[in-house]
């Protein structure tokens, strides 16, 4: 027997590529999202005492995965492996799906905790998230303290957060350019590249190409950078 | 555009009957449940180095709140309300749906994080759930303690844990009983029912009747018991 669920809101994020994404929340912390409620959800009373609380989980679909994989028309079974090779190992070691965050899961339902911003009517806003523009959303509920933090467990590979490694730069022209580009609709840009691309997105089995150009996109801009070990030169911005 | 899910794995939990299940998992460590997977994803591999990680989490099924609701029949609009009152603010008190992790959800997603004891093939040994059994999973996913512990996070009313305040003793026959009913498939049965009970599963509005007998099940036992003030006593086994 199956379960059919219906998303109930859409983030919207400075994501819209999922290249470059940090991968866990929470590293990123000047990135934003909004989440927008979809009718009939949209009730503000739904968020009666939200506001009081610093941190939310939001279930949330991979919609990327889900719509390559066949799961939404029911079969189940492909769109997924038992196995993944985790960034976080180097891209050679496997383990089991279930031992990772990977998004190849029979399930594609993602997990993330970020911190709740505000709470305007049914829109939150919320801080520090590592969700792909669009993203629909199954569920929110509340960080609870006393039964969803546990300090003292052990997290094998995933033990100690990944270090921004990558030092960032821009050309000349990209600083300038960035100064109108940052706007209200697009809070802390520079910022937010900088980080983003500090925590090297480039695949772990590359090596170092000085004509290789990266790009991804942030917001509504395309950003294209080049790589030579950890020094990270943004070069375009359009 | 709606999502389907499928039942992963399916959980044997000590916990027959919703009336005692403690509100939060973690809060009574006696109980144990079993997880246990279904064709096709009862691959051993897919659960790779997660022994390595002390908890995971289970997003499950509320199915008794899910069969309840037309949800999985596609209409998702009953069998939720926009507000609930949560039983930790004495049950008059409305907060919206979103700011509690009650079942009575748009989509009802439960959410637990509990102890990783043992990875046996592809069934999971679990500690401290609070899982109806026949529960059915949908995901399980390593606890990684740098983006998921978030211990200065602020949780409103849930944020102290509910604290066990009854004192629970059995009639001498049941304390004989006992002796014979706890058994490898009964583990820590006399412990568990301690456990429950002193979190005061009774509802907030009742005042004390002599009389009034509760009852719940554990296992596949039927425990019945009177409740005076904090004093609880338990008055059959069978």
């Amino acid at each position: 027997m199956n379960f059919e669920f219906k998303p109930i809101g859409m983030i919207r994020s400075c994501y819209t590529d999922k290249f470059g994404i940090p991968r866990q929340p929470g590293l990123v912390k000047s990135a934003t999202a909004t989440l927008e409620m979809l009718p009939p959800f949209n009730q503000p009373e739904a968020f009666r005492g939200l506001e009081e609380f610093s941190h939310v989980w939001i279930s949330f679909v991979f919609h990327q995965s889900a719509s390559n994989a066949p799961l939404s028309q029911g079969s189940g079974v492909t769109g997924w492996k038992a196995t993944v090779r985790p960034p976080r190992l180097g891209g050679n070691e496997r383990v089991g799906v279930f031992a990772s965050r990977s998004n190849f899961r029979p399930n594609p339902i993602g997990l993330s905790v970020v911190e709740l911003l505000e709470v305007n009517g049914t829109e939150l806003r919320l801080g520090g998230g590592d969700f792909l523009d669009q993203t629909p959303v199954l569920d929110i509920k509340p960080y609870i303290p006393y039964s969803d933090s546990i300090p003292d467990a052990t997290g094998a590979f995933a033990a100690a957060p990944p270090r921004p490694g990558n030092t960032v730069s821009f050309l000349p022209e990209i600083e300038q350019k960035l100064k109108t580009l940052e706007t209200e609709a697009r809070p802390n840009l520079r910022q937010l590249i900088c980080d983003m691309l500090s925590f090297n997105p480039r695949p772990a089995y590359q090596r170092d190409n000085p004509d290789r150009l990266y790009g991804t996109t942030v917001f509504d801009l395309e950003v294209r950078w080049k790589q030579i070990g950890t020094d990270v030169t943004v070069v375009a911005i359009k």
